[in-house]
């Protein structure tokens, strides 16, 4: 037998036995080797700056950032499934990270070294609470994250944190999780901006658009051979790190009041304990399972995108498992909440990473540069960081779904931007929850309400349609109705209501047939329901019938006795029923305007 | 046209006009006139004793009790849809009262007229609720809550009333809204239990019991004609009131430690002011929420009850209307939470009541109750009105719905008992969000995993069923499949997953047909889903086609562009899609065992 392309690679099916050895490792090569090399080389460079950036984006200090680029890298190497997903600090979580510690008592963080035990905290109890839901199979949970909530939160998301980053880039103090605090704070410090930290900003700021857009044909047509030309390109972030940093040095910016990076502690991660005060745990808890679940759709639609242009396959309760693991590492670190990110894996698929051994070599130049690059970060202007930020998340804020959810379903556009208001408004915690609510409601909105149709046999074929969209033929004294939903809790009033308003249009009936095709499953609401259905039609000398009912709620049905209960008969076919009871063919209905 | 037995009665179908002058008064006789006068007689005798109770269950003084008994019941007569339902206080909504009260933050009842007052807050709050929900047509919200929860909360709230009166049948202080609360107090404070009311208690509990099973057959036998038997019966409550209250008086008991009712203000229910302190009433919008929402569910479950015996019809945005009248009518004259009550719903429909001028008689009655026996009542054990509130609970106690849903399905089964439990434990606001929440979840758990189906040609036919439960004909590089569920995005990526995984198993394959026939809706996550599986089986050489989308989808695939880039075609029947495309057919699948 072929192999058809979408069949899972090996390295997804390896047996139990070796799962600790992943496959990759024992058919490892020098020519994978080199190439996972260069990968790596490239991602550390976009790491070091973003790191330090999304550590001060979560108000932690900038090693922070650092050491969570190590440990979860590796362990992610160990146990995931994707071959090019880079695993670190990533801007929306960092975000949260930041939202969680200021939604915190101030009593449990009275100093920097409170905070960071606290940022540990979040991230041992995330990893753990990662870890359970692999171990259950609880991957599923993710999906309750509809896609456009998900596009709703990561647009909001990156304006909120455009708009904290302001603050340090005009050198001015102003806190808060939302618009409504935020903007207000920012308007009003704005005569106190400071002119230098501004004017640094602004031009790491145009030197990371420019760079991004025209480095690299530039480099081509200097003559730089296009992976040289990628590379250099790419390293852009960091050349401005170097440059603010020598400047800033050389000409005394912190003496003249641009706030820098300050001392960074060299040498390894801490193997520190994180706090395990079970008030702050409870606190803790709730962020930590929305920093989970977004952190873990963003995680395995990255990976899943990249797994595609390669024909692997992803598998969700690894994922869950891998990035508990690297939660937990980061945990005990000095990390904080890491997943795997879009920009650094694309990155890193694009240099050309064939196995989760780049993300080994990765953690590697991390944590040489931790080991000798900090001192040298002492006169890194905090401006550099803030405009690194901004330009990173802009590319996070995307209008267009708005546009396309509202020429598609009203329902879609409600929820997409229902969460974006309320993230905006409210803050990420708040706007996730309302967003998963809003679209959680408008499902049930729809199915509470269902479709419902009289329908009527094709001429001269065995299928029934819509009489309001079809020229088909009904019979004297039977009503067919085909209902276009699951029966639940949330409809079964509204079928009752609906039936005995259809029957009430009906005089002389003799029978009704509900065709069940559509019917997926009946909960005991429902049932009740039918009960009440059979009963009311029988007290008015009317039969219901059922047709088409599908296996599983056939199965189901019969372990009630609403079958006994209901009197009438259950058909294989609609047609069946309608040759079985029906009288005197009708006039063919003329079809009413579409609708 | 012969009107069907189903058709709307005029009473419902009355013309905008004179919505306010209900047509029931137009056709209004004197021999209608005589039953109402009856029913409502009983209904009157039973009211009084359980009016009273029911305000000491809710924590209130006894004639809070009488006057939400009085406006309500002529505010539902013109407003509601129902011709026997009787508004007023009820045990459950008693009990959620009391939950609401006990739940505030005690600066806000600092006296009992501030306690009235927040009740009388709650009646207005869930009074606006009701109209508010009317007005906008929201009715359809109550079907949220699936019978598996009511049926629950009903069952474990009527366990926590009867064990929080027993503490006024011992005689002892025991406070507590949840079991875990409430029993170690009971059993502690065993001890201190006062004789003489635990006997007094047993007794009218006794007499109740033996009376509600004895009492009628007894007259009957003695010779009493059936109408008066039945009266006679049903005043067993107001004979024990009776009697428990002369002996009280005679005997002095109150003396002897026995605790009753007290003075009570005779007259007419105060016209009066509930408390607007906005703090008191974003406390109480939740449980006011709550409560509207099981009142009107309750309420409406009763009236379609009685409705469907009489082939009435009831309109579930008039009894909104209706029973946002009454609460606010409760709000300003004394009153608390009020709703429709099964109990003497019942009676008043059993005793012959023809009209909502029943209702007016018996609010006759308990304003004439009011103003001239309540000085009477002042020796009235508290334990013959717990043992009354005992014995009208215990109706509501049935454990036997755990059996049926264990028969039916599991899922609903869980809904009981998880509603059952977090009610009795954590109380009942906690315990229905609790139910609903497991409902909701349980509902989504289900669809998001789908049913999917490999279909084969029946042979001889041109109908397609699943190859696992039909010795069915497939073809030649052509896979058939049914996805049992409409698409959403709680099920999105599960789909895509399944189609992955069918694919890699069918080698060969050039077309895969998704049958839609049981989608009823795609939204936008799972468009996006579509695409993927699409694009996803045009790099693997395979054409996605769909066959037997409805109607409503096809509209909707029709505003974006997915049908273009879907690359494959649109049939109206499998059969056209398994002729148009298939291959060679295949040997029979032997169907594997059921399932």
């Amino acid at each position: 037998m072929q192999p058809s392309p979408l069949t899972p690679k090996p390295k997804a099916s390896h047996d139990r036995g070796s799962r600790l050895l992943p496959s990759w490792l024992r058919a490892y090569s020098r020519d994978t080797g080199a190439r996972d090399g260069i990968a790596a080389l490239i991602v550390t460079l976009m790491l070091i700056p973003q790191s330090l950036a999304y550590a001060q984006l979560a108000g932690l200090p900038p090693q922070a950032g650092l050491y969570a680029s190590i440990a979860p890298l590796l362990l992610y190497a160990m146990f995931g499934s994707s071959s090019a997903l880079a695993v670190g600090p990533v801007a929306v979580i960092s975000l949260m990270t930041a939202a969680a510690l200021g939604g915190l008592d101030p009593a449990l963080l009275l100093d920097d070294a409170a905070r960071m035990q606290a940022a540990m905290a979040l991230a041992l109890i995330s990893g753990l609470m990662l870890l359970l839901m692999g171990l259950l199979r609880l991957g599923f949970l993710a999906s309750f994250l509809s896609h456009p909530v998900i596009a709703g939160f990561i647009t909001a998301s990156g304006l909120l944190i455009a708009t904290g980053q302001l603050k340090t880039l005009l050198n001015v103090r102003a806190e808060g999780q939302d618009l409504p605090t935020l903007l207000p704070a920012l308007i009003q410090q704005l005569p106190q901006t400071h002119g230098l930290t501004l004017a640094i900003g602004l031009a790491v700021l145009a030197w990371l658009v420019l760079s991004r857009r025209h480095l690299k044909p530039l480099l081509l047509r200097l003559g730089l051979g296009p992976r040289l030309a990628d590379i250099l390109s790419r390293a852009a972030p960091v050349v401005a790190l170097i440059a603010s940093t020598a400047l800033s040095q050389a000409l005394d910016w912190a003496g003249q009041g641009v706030k820098v990076v300050g001392s960074i502690p060299a040498g390894l991660p801490p193997l520190s304990l994180p706090s395990l005060d079970p008030t702050l745990w409870r606190e803790l808890a709730l962020p930590a399972l929305l920093i989970s679940i977004v952190g873990f759709v963003e995680s395995v639609s990255v990976a899943q995108t990249l797994a595609a242009k390669r024909r692997e396959r992803i598998l969700p309760d690894r994922e869950l498992i891998a990035l508990g693991a690297g939660n937990v590492g980061a945990a005990f670190s000095g990390g904080y909440p890491v997943t795997g990110g879009f920009a650094r894996s694309v990155v890193n698929f694009d240099a050309g990473a064939r196995t989760p051994a780049a993300g080994v070599y990765t953690a590697g130049g991390i944590l040489l540069a931790g080991l000798l690059l900090t001192p040298a970060l002492y006169h890194l202007p905090q401006a550099t960081l803030a405009a690194t930020i901004i330009v990173a998340v802009l590319s996070l804020v995307d209008f267009s779904v708005l546009r396309r959810t509202w020429g598609y379903a009203k329902a879609d556009f409600l929820a997409v931007a229902g969460t974006l208001l309320a993230t905006l408004g409210l803050g990420v915690e708040p706007g996730l929850i309302v967003g998963v609510g809003i679209s959680l409601a408008l499902h049930l909105y729809r199915s509470s309400r269902p479709h419902i149709a009289e329908v009527g046999q094709v001429p001269g074929t065995e299928s029934y349609r819509n009489v309001q969209r079809h020229a088909v033929l009904t019979r004297e004294g039977l009503l067919g109705l085909r209902i276009d939903e699951s029966l639940y809790f949330a409809n079964a009033r509204a079928v009752e209501d609906h039936i005995n308003a259809a029957v009430a249009q009906h005089p002389e009936l003799r029978h009704v047939v509900l065709q069940c095709s559509a019917i997926n499953a009946i909960d005991a609401s429902a049932l009740e329901s039918l009960e009440a259905i059979a009963h009311r039609l029988h007290e008015a000398g009317i039969a219901l019938h059922l047709s088409e009912v599908k296996g599983p709620v056939m199965d189901r049905l019969q372990r009630s006795d609403f079958l006994q209960q209901m009197g009438g008969q259950v058909f294989l076919t609609h047609h069946q029923a309608v040759c079985t009871l029906g009288g005197e063919f009708r006039p063919s209905t003329p079809p009413a305007a579409a609708g």
